[in-house]
């Protein structure tokens, strides 16, 4: 059964754009918070810097479909399922539902690097990393 | 003969993120000021209001594929390809680079809708604003 | 006694920069995440559309003194303290505090204003607004 | 005669809020922009790296005024005023102007650091440094 996390957000006014609705950009970044409330779930955090290998999750895709706008100080629902664990790369999928509705949905997949001064170095997934990721939750 | 705009555009220090490089959500602002300086050259805003119509362009997908971080301060080769015109949606394609090199490409659907008070309403594209994103030029 | 309204904020990684903080000009953005939540918690909301006038609230001054810097996932107490309530204007001023130590301290005066597309007329605040603003609940 | 840098700059449509007009807190990020750009004009970065100190330049204090909301395209005149250079600490004025009128006066007050790993020690600006920012000049 894959993992799942959801968490509830609202939208706030620097957010939205003059055309009255959270700009579409931000999207990615709700996306991007449930991510990592998702890990500190796990008892992990997403820029790891406490171990020998300082680890980091670029991007290397994303995308995200829009049905409906969403606007300042609604109640969104945010829902991530794991959809893929690889040997170094990481596929979730975000659901944006307001009220029950699926308002747009999103997907995005992030690589495990080594991180060194700006560079990146993809690198095997940690085992204990994995278990969690697969499982959703702390071991 | 598609139509095309290009534009150089500097990374800015409050883009990037701690991991050194332009946070992964902000190439969709990019890519949306390309697409606004592209309107604005062909004698157009994005956001008409001095119309009967008040039209604004919301987004039902994007997409943007990552091959190598940019960081502060570097210049970004912008190309905008308007790759479909259709009865009310418009297809963009933008791609990023640097020195030459492919960093990323991104994609963009937006469906031309008269708003009123935050709501949308597709409607067809009005044959003039056709004409010029077909044909890339002030008529 | 002045009223006050305190809420817990963690530092979203969007929200850092290359120099691995939060980026200076993101305590406005919390500074007024929180001033939203304050309106919400006396029954209100800053952007009121239905009532016969549209009131909005445009800043006419802020500041912002930095003690110590923030990072990724640090948890931030904020309080925020209503410091002034004039005629037409508001002031507060906020507290960004971690593990008690006080971290910045911003201020913001706002002016009630009537808008009508996109243009804003100063007005007295409504008087049942002063009180809850003055008072601190709802009536 | 005080050191002064212009730049010209247009309101992107991300940076507005749905009250339609610049948001309060993206003026700080307008400020920043000029002031780097101020520092390329004189040969420098405010991000340096490589020499054998890392320095960066943490703000400790910063304040806005607001005078007349700016719009979605609107071209905005930036002018840069350094008002003072200290030991540690340089002090900067910005002025916002559209078509002559003063919009917004913003003032910033940065530390010279040096940074390691996150964190900021206040150090004595290095000599050539301070001579440009006098000077407003490659040397």
């Amino acid at each position: 059964m894959p993992t799942e996390f959801t968490m509830r957000r609202r939208v706030q006014f620097a957010e939205t754009d003059m055309a009255g609705v959270l700009h579409f950009a931000n999207y990615f970044r709700l996306m991007e918070e449930l991510e990592h409330a998702f890990w500190r779930s796990l008892g992990l955090t997403v820029y790891l810097r406490d171990r020998r290998l300082h680890l980091s999750w670029p991007r290397v895709a994303t995308n995200c479909e829009y049905y409906s706008p969403l606007r300042f100080e609604e109640e969104v629902d945010l829902k991530l399922t794991v959809t893929k664990v690889g040997k170094t790369s990481l596929n979730y999928e975000v659901e944006f539902r307001r009220d029950g509705e699926r308002c747009a949905l999103g997907r995005l997949t992030a690589v495990c690097c080594e991180t060194n001064d700006g560079a990146f170095f993809p690198t095997a997934i940690p085992q204990d990393i994995r278990v969690r990721l697969e499982k959703g939750g702390e071991p």
